[in-house]
Parts: C-alpha cells; structure tokens; sequence
C-alpha cells in the first residue's frame, strides 16, 4: 500500500520546492510532481519535512530519588503530536554498572511503549575495565555516543581522568563522546554557600550553577577532546560562555558540536524569581534559564553553525515531584519539558522572525541531529530510500501552549501561553500516519523501534587522519648525543 | 540516450554511499542500485560528485591596460579538465557605464567560448540613476550579484555612500552584493611609499596590501551590509585579519560569506621573496599572499564553517604581460591561475590530511557556491532533476602539476611542481562527457551555456524579515510634550 | 607663602598614604608627615589627589550654526567646583583654514576668561601643504594632538587618505593623532532613512548612528595608525563595538588609547525614547548614549586598562539651542555637559561600588591623561615639583546634582537627580585655592594658563623604534634574475 | 653616612627625568638636581631604576627527588649582579603538612644565606581544617600569597574543590591566591602515552604538555576565583592560550594577573627538538618552551597590560641532576635559570626593539611586581622614603650571557650566547652597594631580610565590595505561593 503526500512544498536542510512524496511501506519511494499512490495525505499549503529528531530525552529516567514521570509511551506521543518522530533517550547503568545490562533495560522498558523511533546515548558514570570492555558492546548494539556528566558530583560526575580515558575509547571505537558542561565540585559548593546563607528557593539553583561555571567545563572537556584527538558534542548549551569556548574550539579547527535547547532560546532566568515557588521549581533544570543576552547568542549561533541542534533536554518532574525540594532547592528534580513544543516553539521564534530560513529550521531540528549521530539519511532526510519520518507542518494553525491541551504527563508546562502559530497537521512514523491534527489521533505503543547507530562518522574519521599525521614523533638524537647516565 | 555513472561512490554535501546515476538528457534522472542505460561510464573505485563550480573568475578581462590572457574557451577547457562544470565571472561595465551592455558583451565573448556554463557577477564601479536601473535589468538578465571593489583607487573602487547606496539596491532586488574587500587609500599610499623607498620589486606588492588593510576593508563592508540589511559575500579572504571581521559578524548573526582562495591556502608569501623577480611576479595577485599563521585560519573556516567556498579568483596574465610591472610592482597585472588545480590541489591538502571530509570537500568546491548563489539544486548537487554537470572524481590518479602539461594558455602555473593525488577520470557537463583522463579528449567550445540565477535566496528573505520587524519605531510623543520652536 | 594640606590621606594612580603636602608658590614643594607651612589646608578625613584632568571639552565652539553656550570661564570654573583643575579643548581652524590663526584666536578667547589651566588638542579637518607645515607650528606652540572627525560629513569630516597623511605627518613631528570615530557616509545615509520615514525626533538620532557604525571606524583608524606607525587615541568611546576595535589592536600590541565618557558608563540610550522631546534632545550628542550593555564593557575597559581615561566631551547647549532641531533631529547642536560632575559620578558609581580602586579613579580621571598628553608629571601627579594641582576629595560630602546648583550656564543637566557621594571639599590650582564647599567662592576669570605639551611621548618613540626595525626590506635580486623587459 | 647617586637618569614606572638620588641609611632621602652626600655613585650615562623583583624563585627547592642547585647565597648573589634586590621564593610545606612550620624552616635554611630581601609566596598542596587556619598564621608572618599547583599529579596537585576552598580562605584573609596552570590529569595521560610509545626524550616534555593543556587550567583558575570573588595571579604564563583566557577575564572586569617568563619571551620550543640530548634536557621546565607564535602574543600582553610582570620561575638544577630522566623525560628535574639574566635579556629584547618603553621594563620587572604583591612603595619604586634598593642601569654596557662568567652554581646556561647591551653598573640593597661592574664584588651571605607583605591590597578590597554589593538575594516570597509539602 503507497501512500502519497500530496500537493505540499517539500523543505529539507538544503532546499525548498514543490513536490509530491510517494511513500511505499516504511520508506520513500519517489518524490516529484504529480505522484499517485493508493492513498492521498494533504499537504496543500504546508511544508513537508523530515520528522523532527530530538537528541536528548530523559524518559522514566530514575534521578534524584525519584523517576521522571514521562513514559515512553506518553514522550513519543507527545512527541508525536508535536512533530517529532524519534528521539534519542540518554541510558544509565544500573547499581551492576553494566552497560550492557542498562541497555536492555532501556529496551525492556520502551520496546512496548513506544510510539515511535528511538535512540540512546549511553551515559559513563565512572571508569574500569568492564565498561571499557562493554563500550565496544554498546557501539555494536547500536549506540555509537557516550555521555559524561562533568556536574551532579556524588553522583554521575567523573573526573578529567576518567573523561580523557573513555573519550580514547571512544576514539577507538569511533563513538562520539558527549558532555553535561558543569564544573561540578564548584556547583557543589556554590550549592553549599546557598544554603548556608539561607537561600533555599529555587533562585538559589540559577546562582549555585552560574554561566561561568557552564563555560569553563565546556572548555575543559574541548581541550580533553582536542588532547585525544575525537570530535565532541556538548549538550544543553545555555549561555554564552559556553558558546564562546565552542567557537574559540572551532575556529581552530576542532570538531565540536553545541546543543542549544528550545527552553534556553526562549525562557529566562526571570523565571526563578518569580513569587510563586511552584512556577520557579517547575523550571528548575541544569544549566538553568539564563539571562536574556544569553539567548542571543544561542540564536547567533544557530544562525552562524557554531550551534548545529535544538534539543530540549526533556525530562518531566510533576509539580509533586518537584516538592521534593520545597525546603532545598538542591532536591527539586532538575528537569523541564518541551518535547511536543519544540518544533512550534522554534518555528514561530526563529523561522517567524527570519531569524533563521525554514532550511535552517529543519537542519537544527532534524537533519544536523542524524548527521552527527550517523543515520543520516536513514533519518532526517527527505530522500528516496530514506525512512518515511515526514511531517506535514502547517504554518496556518495557530494555538496557545497549554497543559490543559498538551499530551504529556506533566501537570504544567513551562511555555504555558506561548502563542505558535504552525503545527504538524500529520505526522508519519516510517510511513504510518501516527498524528493527524484534529482527528483525534490515538497512542501506539510498541509501533516505534529502536534504531541502531554505526560508528565512524566522517568527521571523527577526517579528525582521526589529521590527528595522526600531526602527532608527536620522536628526535633522533646521535647515540653519541645521549649521556651515559650518573 | 541514457547513461549510467557505473558503480562508484557518490559524494555529496551531506552524505557518501554507493550509487548508480542515470542521466537521461542534461539532467540526473536516477540515483540508485543497479542502474541500466545505453551507456556506461566508469565509476569503480572513484567518487562520483557534483561538477565543481568556481565562483570567481576573470577570463579575457581587460584590466591594468592589458587583457587578461585565459580565453573563455581555454579557461572552461583547463576547468572541465580539473573537475570545475561551471564558473562565475566578473563583468565589468565597458566605457560607457551601461550594465545591461557589458552582461551582452560579455555574452558575445563567452558564448561561442565556453566549453562549460557559466555565470555573471557584475561589477558596480561606481554610482547614478542609470546604474540603479540597470541594477534590476542585470537581476532580469540572470545576474544577482554585484561586486564592490574597495581598492584599486582612481580605477574601479568605489566609496562608502556609494557601497551603502547599491547594498541597499542589491537588497530591494533580492541580489547579493560581493566586495574585493581591501582599503583603497591606504593600498594606494603604500605603494607610494614603497616606490619612494626604492623598493620596485614584487616584494612591495606584499608590503602595500598588509593584512591588516584587508580586514579593515572587510569589517567596513560588514558594517555598511548589516547598516542596509543584506547578505555579504566578501571574495578572496586571504588572511586572519578579514577571516576574523566575518567571524566576527557571523557570530552576531550577520549573513556574511566568505571565499578563500585555493592559492592562499597552500601557497604563502615568501614567493614574494625570491631572487627570481618572474618567479615572484607571476604570484602578484591582490590580496597577496600571506604569512603561513594565515593557511591555519583559512583551513579551519572551512572546517567550522565560517568560510563556506574555495574559489580561484583565475586571472592569468602571461609572463610577458607580468614583465610590464618590471621597474614598478604596481604596474605588474594583478592574477594568478588555479581553475584546473583547484579541486585536486584541495582534495591533496584538504581532504588527504584529514583536514576536510569528503562531504566538505564537496560542499566548498560545488554545493556552497549553488546554495549561495542560489543555483542550488540545479548546479551543486547529485539529484533527481539536477543537471548532470558531475565529475568522476579519481583518487588514485596523482600527478605532478606544471605548465607542461597543463590546459590554460599560460606559460607558468603558481602550483608548479605541487603533487596531487587525484584526478577528474571524466567530467560531465549537462549530461555530456567533456574530459576523459587520458583520453586526449578535446575542447567543445560553444556548448556551455549562461546559467541565469534568480534573486531572493532564503537568507536574504529572511534577513530582510529580522530587519523588517526590527527597525527603527517612531517614538509617540504628545503634542504637549514637543515644544513650539523658537 | 607656602601652604600645607594638612591630615589627609594622599592618594594616587599607584598608592594611598597618609601624608601631607607643603605647597611653596605654584609648586609641590614636599610631601610627608608633620609638614609646617604659613596657611593650613585641612584634609582631614578626604582624600589629596591630583586635580582632574578632562581630556576632551568644547568651550563656546562654533557648531552647527551656533555656539556652545559654556564660556571659558563658566566651564573652567565648573569644572573647579567639581574637582577639575585642567581641561583640554578642541581648537576648530577658522574660515582661513589656519591652524595658527586657530590657536591664536582660541588663546584670545580663553585668556581672559579661564580659571584654572587648559591645552589645546588641534582639528584636521582638510588636507593640503598649509596644514602640513602648520602642524609644525602647533606643535612649537604647544599643543602636540592633532583630531580627525570620521564624521560630520560635509562639515569637518576627513577621508581615510587625509588621515593617513596626517597621521604620517603627526608621527613625524612626534605628535598623537586622535579620531572621532564614526563612519560619516553612513551616519549621513542613515539620517536621511530616518527623516524619509518620518523619525524626526531625538530617537532617530540614536537609530541614526548605531554602535557598529562607531566600531567601524575605530577599527578603520586604528588600520590606519598602524599602517602608518603611530599611537592612535579614540575619543569618546561609547560602545562595546569601538573597544573590542581596540582590545583587538591592544593585543596584537598596538599603542591604541581608548576615552569613555562619564555619561556613557552611567547612563544610556532609554533618554531618547522618552515622550518628553526637551528632555531626550538635551541628551543628543554623537556618539549617543548606548544600550545598558555597552556600560559594562566600558567598566571592563577601565578595570582591566584597555581604556585609559575618563572624559566629559563637555559642549554644552542650552534648551533653546536644542530647539533649532525641533522638527529635524540632524539639526539639533550636539553635545551634553559633564565637566562638573565628571569626578562625583565617577566616583560614586566605580569607587563606591567596588568596579575601582580609588588610585584607578585618579588615573582615570588625572594620572593616564596627563601621560598620554605628555604632561605628566607637570599635571596629574602628587610629587614634588609638579604644579600643585590638588583637590582634596572629601568622600563624605553627598549631593543631589542638580541644574539648581551647578556652576555651568545650562539650564538643565543631564545628570539631573543624581545622588553622589563625594565632592571636592577644596580645588587647588597651582596652588591657589579657586574652590572651597560651602565657603561661596567665586570664579577668578584669567588665573588660568595655557600649558603647552612637548611631542615625542615615551610610547611614541619606542613605536617608532620598532616599526623602524620592521620596516619593509627590499630584497636583493641578481640582475641576471631580473627581466630585461618587453 | 649618606650616599648621593650622582648624575643619572633616573626611570621609574610612570617617569624618565634626570636627578640625583640621596640615600640615608637604608631608605631614600631626597631625589633632586645637585644633591650632596657623604659619597658618591657615579650614575652618568645609566639609568636610575628601582631593584628588580622577581616574584618566582625556587632556591633550594626539594623537587622530583632531589633539591635546586641554587641556594639563598648564590641565588640572590646572581640576582643582585644582574639588577635584581629582591626575591620572592616559593615555600613547600614539609612532611608534616605543617605551613608554619614550613615558613620557619625557609627562614632558616634563607637567612643565613641571603644578599638581598626576599619574600615567601606559601604553597597550598591539600586541603584540612589545619591548612585553613594556618593561612591566617603565614598572613600573620608576612606571606599573603598562597600557590595552587594544578598539575604534578600524586604530588602536590590540588583539586577543584579544594582550589575553591582556598581561594575563599585567601579572600576572607585578603590574601592573594596564585596557580600553577597545567591540567596535572592530563599532563599525566599524556606524559604515559609518550612513554608508551616509546617517545622517552625531552621532546616529549614539550609533547605532553600542549599549549591549550595550560589555557584549560588557567581558565579553570579564573571561573573559581570568579566564583569566589578574588583576584588571581597566574604564575609563567607560556602561551596564547592562557594569555587568552586572561584577556578574556579581565574584559569582562575580573581581577587576573599573568606572569610570563623571560624564558618564554626569548626562548623557543625547537630547544627540545634539537639532537643533543643534555642541551634540550637543560631546557626542561614546565610549562615548557612554545612556539615562537607565542612569544608575539606575550610580547603584546606586556605592552598592553594584560600581562604584568616578567619572572624567572629559577629553578637550577645542574647537568648531573638532568640526567636523572635520562631514560625517561618525566624523570628531568624540571626547572631552568634566568635570575641573573632576566634585566638584562628583556632591556635587549624589549626595550632595544621598541616593544616597551623604559618605563614599562621598570614595571614589568620590578614596579607592577611590588603593588601587586603589595609591597610599593617600599619596594619597586624611586620615591622618598623607600627602600633604596636601586640599580645604575648602564645601557652602554655589553655583554655576552655564558656560564663561563655567570654567577650562578649551574655549569651552564639556557641564554647561553645572548648578546645584552644593558648591564647593572651598581646594585644596591637597602643603600648598600652589593654589585659593582667589573669592581670585583662579592657576595655578603646574611645581609639580606625577610620583607614581610600586608594582605588587602587594593585591587583584593575593591572586588570584596563589587561582589557584596552583587551578591545573590534571596526572593521574598509570600507564604501563601510556597507549598506546604508532599
Ligand atoms: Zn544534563
Ligand atoms: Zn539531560
Ligand atoms: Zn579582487
Ligand atoms: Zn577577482
Ligand atoms: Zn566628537
Ligand atoms: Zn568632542
Ligand atoms: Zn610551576
Ligand atoms: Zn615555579
């Protein structure tokens, strides 16, 4: 059975133009003008795009002492409905500390819920020979990154050492090691110093975790990345600091990669002042909302390519959950949501505004996620014999954000009143249709699959090759040169 | 009569993998496995990519009281044999000012020429009503970008107003102002004072033109395009100074694009420095070239991002015609060679060291140039309806660059002696084979043709967007609150 | 009759100590403990620092079709109520175009009037053989700085090769070029945008003259300086765009001085967008004040040297003198007031709140700019020997700055409602007391002196030094080498 | 008795002026024309400038396994014959951790010993509850300075954690806390890498110690004490790098010191390249020599003031010790010479070649050591009342640098060869003639002193105030808006 996508303005990463999509089974078929198919999806006056990918979600993510209330089932549907048609869910090791062990939890956990495609990241919480050893396993069970948390210490921190070691590994395997940039023994005492003075509210988690304190840990983690010679990819860059040492890496030549989130170009720090603590909590993530210069350079650098994603870092807490931390800001669950509002929320800031072309949109939202992470264009692509992730994205439907219409679990949603003006009017999943605006699209959980990463992208392989031909050689010196000794 | 691009890798902007290309015509009509046509063409063991396209040529340009001597049939010729499907020449208005009459000249020289198509840029030399109308008969014509020349002061440079006033036209029409971004006055007052030193020499070409003096002149162009509104696509950035004014830019979201040259990224300044005064003087181009420290940040503009294409800048004045600046440097006719060199010499330096990726490669020397220049899918690209202009790209194929065997009219090659390790095995212009390696393939003039480029790119749109909903706002002031005047 | 300051705390641009200071006639005679002299000064309790220094005033100029209402007598008397013992004005050449005549006909203005001392800085404001041998003269005379407006076109504005030649002619007889650094053709340009739609208010003279226009032409100036081998000084620094011109210099090691303003670190670009016209035309000077943002960069300068100065750019028109722009903001005079309140505010807002040391404050406002004017340590020293030109600051006295009660002839004050927290208890010039708080002092009119400032400051000489060194070298060529010609 | 410098020019940090200066006792007395005293130093054709200061010495030093060559006695013997009257020696705690302690056994194996004054910066290796109030204890003695070393790993590197701690300590004591800016994890993976490969020599000292492994610690150094809110010195600033993070710093105001060395001004990374193991053995010292790029970079950090003092870090470990790593690099006592030398190379390098003034040697060496440190006037300055440690700086006197003619212990010398044009004609301590040129001098072990040093030096209290006033504020929020608790 064909489907076609008819009469709609295709819009990929690099064009824009009229096209027809003709869909046969999970994939696309054809795409040119006046193509039948067995059935029709309308696309007149909407952009055909590639389903949004976002690459960094936090699903029932045990954190805290508590787990993050999104399912599976209720992300990828939300998802869904907001045009995102796979994501990629950061995997932690369990007490065993296997790798291994951890990804088939994660796949006991979302294979029957899913409602579309996934990915994971795999998360290096320490270092040993095990997890040298199953980090091989992970790449070749199709998780090609690993993520280090440069904060949260007592917990998932590692240290310089640790970093440098697995981000070898990771050379060798041809994975791309990631980071959460936050020096975290300083945030740990910037913590300290707040409750010590009596500030236990949540403004107390945006002055303990300053954009300083982000800057210099994405510095820090460049040069380890520079040193062993791997490209790196920086999660959740909020603040220019960060940026900065981005594009200081850059513009030497260095293959790093920033990941602004939807929150962070459109939410301030304001929001942690507020009078009403549960409104403050609800936004507590790290990094937290900056300052709003900090959105301008975030937007610069999607304008520029310093900054090649939008993710949105999407882990759901409830406002119960954020309780937690009523009496110290430093146990409110860090999280926040976006994963339904990160295509509108985008469009209607940055495509609206002519900030960014819609070409730009679709690179930061889909097409530069699969290239980094290597399936491109298995995913993110508009081409034939790419999978049918396609979204019908009308710029015509208007709609306020609002938790009392989004399809999260959450009770709240942090872009509460926010005005976008496009939406998805369908969104395909390999060729189902698993959302269709205003037709009371329904959950299918279990449809979606996990989507196996290879390794080697081109960019560590090119890094690979100059890092090779420029390393240290040793001088020949005369024997006669070399002293004998005491 | 089809043809099938048989069992190599095809390499594009974004992605590398095995494929057929079938062309029917002058287009691409399949891409896939398996292919069948009535011909095939070898691809085995070689890459199959987009036709270069250089964005910067000068053929048969009058300048300096000479012309330069690369003829528009000898200059496609040398390019088809290097890879390079299309290039972009300077017109230059004739003695009576008229735009509309010098794109004609320029047809009547090129097109029983050209063995490959081409395009226009025009120059704006200086500035009335009759050039601001004819500004919008060149859009209509085909030709959407305009050159500024900064230097070469009493000739085709033009001032600040007049820069401002035709960025601000070029904006109405969509089109892309283009500046030789070096300062004038100060190139102009530095030769004097060499010629009052007594130093005559080539070496003077460098001391006149400092670095410096080029990023000045590129950081005003900068300012007087985001002043207006516009894109800026700044030719021949040749050193950090000018490559740092556009990093500089971008990253405060400016439009601004930025070409090296394949002569400044491998070749440096001490050729000014030889004892061998021809030696020297065949180098003489403006901007010259530079100190080693300066390849570094060309190489990793192209690595970031920051500098998006690799042109050539082709002016080839013949030893004798360089011997007219024998007692005076400034008199030396300004240009240097590279149309056939370009891609082999940037796959040897670029993409052998690890430097580029192949993608990267490709995106410089062909897709970049389309996308800017707003030819993007028809030129620059292996897909479906594009034209074939394709190049089976051959990286085992080395040789040792000279004017013997090379197939410009000149009688020296700067890049003399430099060994590549890649070669075009065929070159496709439009569906035809126009160069087989080692098939004593010969020159077809008159076959190319003049590619119009309509205005209006996506980064121009949106620009003007962002300036729209961002300009200046009259204050509302109550009558009572102006005063009455003296 | 020698005098002593009797109790004090001596502070300067590089120590605070307890001392006191024996003045015999014009002239520091000894600083140290237990002094005795005939009159007794008391400072106990204050601070004793070198008078200020303003670097940058416009009494009763001749502008824009009308004069700046500030006389000599009443700015220099101004200026001793608030702590100001010396100030340098910009001479303008007259319609006979001679900087001799200019400076004779400044003197004839100010002799008679002045209280306290004053120098000269000469404007350039054309380029032919008279200027070239006058700068000599000026130089004999005693004013060794020459000024280049970048702007005003049509009026006093100069092109990049007039600058260069005056900058080569400064560097010759061992004088400072400065600029006003803005770029005139855009500036011009972008006033007639703002009247063709309709902005004819005071905001549009913000709109008009935009921080990248300013930083534009630092950049260019500071191009220029260097190409010619001179220390360059900017003035009135506004903006974050013309200081990063100048760190960016700084740190390549060129000699570049930098000149805030009192009003742009403390007040900014809101003041035009008032509903009151009166009040934001009061503000219109050039360059405007900026965004909030640029005042931090500013501070930044201060604290870490990248500015040196603190200046007022006093030219003060009245209310009804802003009125001849009433219906075209190009026509109102520009220029705001500051020489009184330039050390209250300076201290107020930097010392008091930590940006500044209290010896940073005297360097900013005294110790630099006699340096850089090469007058040090005549003026801007507490040593013995230097003229005692000494305030003893009493950084208990607070006041709310008001046109109630300053000494200026204007009839507002743009830093109306100001709290400051320290004032001069007693201004000294060259010994003399000319301002006591509280004590009804008045203005003694044509005490004050012109002091000429000798060429060749030390940073001069050791530039010249090393441009000489690395000046370019002809390189030798055998004859053989060289063609013979055509 | 008192002594008259007769006839000299004298040159200070902010002047150039001919006086005399006249010495009662250990202090000057008067500086003027034509004064008399009881004996006279002839100063006719030399300058007249303050004893320099090196603020990095290791005299003594127990290091990797054995101890510095160099003791009290010819250290300070070498530094007063070349200009130098003052030391500030870095002092390790001993095996029982003890800070007190350490500083009395440094008085005891100092006192003895020493020609001139010296001071003690403290290391801080760890971090306890005994450390903590020990600090107060070496403030108390006269040491308010206190080291951070952030590479030697297993020896005495600290931690971020405890870095901040410290730091915090030295803001609340008003104490200065400096670093050693290497990242000691990954010097230490890198040093086993080069071993692993078999890369054993000196050049890979260079190797494992990148330039960008020195810009990631110093950055790091800056954020801590940012988020502590004190100043921070950065002792042998070696590269771009670093010097670009403390540019960086001080642009956004933050209070950053940086040391380079004359080493890393003069000297080059090829010494450890070269095919005599011993020479490039000598040259090891960590950071280690750069790329001549660097130099230009520290060379403008001098001249526009983000860099401030010029050291030695002398650490003379003789040719026998070297040897210790002749089978392994990591096992070369690191360290190098430059206290005699230091005066004399940068006169040569710096002020010969116009890059500084002479104003700006005597801060580089000897003024801007002496405020920073606290210390001026006493020290670093030419003003009654200070101490009249003074050098006749005679410009006229050349010499070739060599151990044949040095004064230190060590058998060689790493400027070896240097050509200096400026020598000490007579250094004097605290009024003593300790050196006199070609007089036969020598050394007067035991006449030198402890010179104990304040905290709170102003720069320290001005940012306390700034960061007070900045300090976060806890939001009021209403009972009724925070919630009652799960
Ligand atoms: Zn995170
Ligand atoms: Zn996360
Ligand atoms: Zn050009
Ligand atoms: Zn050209
Ligand atoms: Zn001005
Ligand atoms: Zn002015
Ligand atoms: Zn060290
Ligand atoms: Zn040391």
């Amino acid at each position: 059975m064909s489907k076609v996508i008819k009469g709609g303005t295709v819009c990929t990463a690099d064009r824009t133009w009229k096209a027809d999509v003709l869909i046969e089974g999970e994939v696309i078929k054809q795409i040119g003008e006046d193509l039948k198919g067995d059935e029709y999806i309308d696309a007149e006056g909407a952009y055909v795009i590639p389903g949004g990918i976002d690459p960094h979600t936090h699903l029932e993510m045990p954190f805290m002492g508590t787990t993050a209330a999104e399912t599976f089932e209720s992300g990828t549907w939300a998802a869904a409905a907001g045009g995102t048609t796979m994501l990629v869910d950061f995997c932690l090791p369990g007490e065993d500390g296997s790798i291994k062990n951890a990804i088939n939890e994660w796949h006991r956990k979302s294979a029957p819920q899913i409602c579309a495609d996934i990915g994971y990241h795999m998360a290096i919480t320490g270092w040993n020979e095990t997890i040298f050893a199953e980090m091989e396993d992970a790449v070749k069970m199709g998780v090609n990154s690993f993520k280090h948390f440069m904060a949260y210490k007592g917990a998932l921190m590692v240290e310089d050492d640790e970093m440098f070691a697995s981000f070898q590994r990771c050379k060798e395997l041809g994975a791309l090691p990631m980071v959460h940039a936050e020096n975290g023994d300083v945030v740990d005492l910037l913590q300290k110093e707040m409750l010590a003075k009596g500030i236990t509210g949540p403004e107390a988690h945006a002055y303990s975790r300053p954009p300083e304190v982000e800057g210099e840990a994405a510095n820090r983690a460049i040069m380890i990345a520079d040193a062993v010679g791997t490209p790196l990819y920086i999660v959740h860059v909020s603040c220019e600091q960060a940026h900065e040492a981005i594009r200081r890496a850059r513009q030497k030549g260095m293959r790093i990669y920033g990941e602004p989130l939807i929150q962070f170009l459109t939410l301030d720090e304001s929001e942690y002042f507020k009078g009403d603590w549960m409104h403050s909590a609800r936004r507590v993530m790290s990094p937290p909302f900056r300052g709003k210069e900090h959105q301008a350079s975030l937007w610069a650098g999607l304008q520029s390519g310093s900054l090649q994603v939008v993710a949105t870092d999407h882990a759901a807490f409830t406002s119960e959950q954020k309780l937690m931390g009523k009496d110290n800001f430093c146990l409110i669950p860090n999280g926040s949501n976006g994963l339904e509002e990160r295509l509108a929320v985008l469009w209607t800031e940055g495509v609206e505004t002519g900030r960014l072309t819609p070409n730009e949109f679709v690179a930061a939202t889909s097409t530069n996620v699969a290239k980094i992470l290597n399936i491109y264009p298995k995913k993110g692509a508009i081409v034939e014999g790419a999978d049918a992730d396609i979204v019908v994205w009308d710029p015509k439907i208007s709609k306020t954000i609002s938790a009392a219409n989004h399809h999260s679990v959450l009770d709240y949603n942090v872009f509460e009143g926010f005005n976008v003006t496009a939406q998805a009017r369908y969104t395909l999943s390999r060729g189902d249709v698993i959302w269709a605006w205003g037709q009371n699209s329904q959950p299918q959980p279990g449809r979606g699959r996990f989507v196996p990463r290879p390794p080697f992208a081109s960019a560590t392989k090119a890094l690979s090759k100059w890092k090779e031909l420029n390393s240290p050689r040793q001088i020949a010196r005369d024997p006669m040169n070399i002293p004998a000794g005491i």
